[in-house]
């Protein structure tokens, strides 16, 4: 990211530029075809409301929470908050609980049991919130999807992720596109001052192997993976449709793998028509550094082990990467020598699931689910809608 | 600040909304006619490459430094940021530094005698610093004038000021207008983690005293000034003109009490042209919290007392207020016993300066100067014109 504005194309001011400009016109109209999705849990209301303040007023904001419910229901305060927001503002907005028993209802009619766990309900994971809001997003007619992280002190940071999604999802050359944002910097605080250090450690990790795998694969080095763990990101419906997501934090680095793996011409291709188009995978570095919330040395443990596994297990891992995963994570005391790392569930394609029913039972029976629309009585307000059964 | 991007105008969506909504193309218009000053001392090249990053691709970057050059001449690495940064932005900036000869020679010429310390160069400080970037801006044919702190760590936030700006000089509904922004928050590092407070030290004082002043005038108690040391504001040339800058950390109080003193109905007018149309001031709270470089308590403390003494002296200021503040400097040690407070520095409007001399001088003997002008050879490129003579 060069600005975060580059200017208005009706100046006429036509430039043989160094780099690349998207008209603000191109912006706004991909922002009205993107679904921001926001998984949540347990945030305060401030930075909630800030997180909202930032993205783009025609795009769709999908919450879908996994906050606690007892002793202060948490969930609720969250759905006044985007309902305030959405009136103050007069935008639309869904928003859905990862553990109301009429979700794991309607995704059970859908056909994705796995998702369901001994309780009966959807498993608690990042990457089954993920999920969720991918099947809820296909709902809406929106044929885009961006991922915003709940946890954002910084409005201005989100307003420059959903620009970046929507600036290449527009110049992406194939309908199969996916756009991944590496912050500039993630402040720490150490000695009493912020620090901005370049990268997180879960993601140095993570792109450090799947850059070997891609290196083992080239015969040539690269740093080309800036975003292995990138919360941050956002796809075509069209490809988002043919991906299967991991659970928990292994989702994101796992969307790398399955591309390789179904689209990397290593195995045969189930999908020759996306093959054709190929996949257009975007980086885009950040002006905006990451601040959040520091959620402590087990859950970046959670993380980084999380997407080693999901690496490890790949079909299309090699030998010597696997070799090199194994001696990490028992040099890191996490596995013990001669074990297996433990594998991760991988689900099955929003796009193999049945939509219709998850529409017909989501909206009868999922009591959390809410879809803000200004000015129309709750009881009449629709934003999802029933697609042409599969 | 509802939202930092309210839609697509295009869209067609017409609303009947509860707040005010600024169309992009009015915004973009009103960028383009916009000068940004940005009063820098010793910041490093990253955060200043952030600042620019944040500012809207039409407005022209004016930079102002009071950087140290020697035993580094950290003005040359920020020209060359600047440089850098315009080439592959495509866009054009001026850059010049406070200490130059020539600048100081300009400035005596155009009739700001005041300015010069004795030395023979232009005093140091902010105040000095933002009348300068007011007098260059009076030669670029822009119409209007933002302050942006180089100190800024988030180029989002930069870049909500800006927004800012440009939608309330498009509201105004005066030509002589002004814009100041509060700070959603200032985060802060306590115990190891942030803590984003709602106000600064000096701002608190500041404003506390200014809703004093007018709540006397008024009858009525009021916390109306929330920006009191706004660094972050802007204005039309039309008020900017008019208006008496202060030396130092005194200058952004002093904004309104010479708005007060001048236009306040307290005295007559010597502006009845801006009496008649009134003097808009706008507010703005914004989203993004201000993360920037912490200065230190004595910074702080300057900035206090500062704008405390040129409240004391204004005319307009009443004996109960003067008599506080007094209490007040007295009880934090900062005045003995019956002393005054100092008086700061009030220089002349820069509507009062002969601005073609000031052209005539500055682009001949400010040797710091540069006028950077993407694809145009150095020796031709020319962003200041000579202004008909007063």
């Amino acid at each position: 990211m060069i600005e975060l504005d580059s200017g208005d194309a009706a100046a006429g001011v036509e430039r043989a530029r160094p780099s690349l400009r998207v008209a603000p016109a191109a912006v706004q109209a991909m922002e009205r075809d993107l679904a921001i999705v926001i998984p949540c849990m347990n945030e305060t209301r401030r930075v909630i409301e800030g997180v909202l303040s930032g993205i783009p007023h025609d795009c769709l904001i999908i919450v879908v929470s996994n906050s606690a419910r007892r002793p202060v229901d948490r969930y609720e305060i969250e759905v006044q908050t985007v309902e305030q927001f959405c009136q103050l503002a007069e935008r639309p907005a869904i928003t859905i609980h990862q553990r109301d028993p009429g979700l794991a209802a309607a995704m059970k009619a859908a056909g994705a049991t796995d998702l369901i766990d001994e309780t009966g309900l959807l498993r608690p994971g990042k990457g089954e919130a993920m999920l969720v809001g991918l099947a809820v997003a296909s709902l809406t007619g929106r044929r885009s999807l961006g991922y915003i992280d709940a946890d954002n002190f910084v409005p201005g940071a989100v307003n420059e992720y959903c620009k970046a999604y929507a600036a290449a999802l527009h110049l992406a050359d194939s309908p199969y596109a996916m756009v991944r944002i590496s912050w500039h910097s993630k402040p720490k605080l150490r000695d009493g001052r912020l620090f901005f250090s370049r990268r997180g450690r879960t993601s140095e990790l993570t792109n450090q192997f799947l850059n070997q795998l891609i290196g083992e694969y080239c015969g040539f080095g690269t740093e080309v993976v800036a975003t292995g763990n990138a919360g941050e990101h956002a796809f075509s419906l069209a490809l988002g449709h043919t991906l299967r997501l991991a659970s928990g934090f292994a989702v994101e680095p796992f969307e790398y793998l399955d591309m390789f793996e179904q689209f990397g011409g290593v195995f045969e291709s189930a999908h020759p028509d996306v093959m054709e188009r190929s996949v257009s995978v975007t980086q885009i570095e950040t002006r905006n550094p990451h601040f959040h919330d520091n959620k402590g040395d087990e859950h970046v443990q959670d993380m980084r082990m999380q997407a080693l596994n999901v690496l490890y297990h790949s079909p299309v891992c090699l030998p010597s990467v696997r070799s090199d995963i194994l001696d990490f994570l028992v040099g890191q005391g996490e596995l013990a020598p001669g074990a297996e790392p433990p594998r991760e569930r991988i689900y099955p394609p929003v796009g193999t699931l049945a939509l219709d029913r998850l529409h017909d039972v989501v909206t009868t029976e999922a009591h959390t689910l809410r879809q803000l629309v200004p000015d129309a009585p709750a009881e009449s307000a629709a934003l999802l809608h029933r697609p042409p059964a599969f």
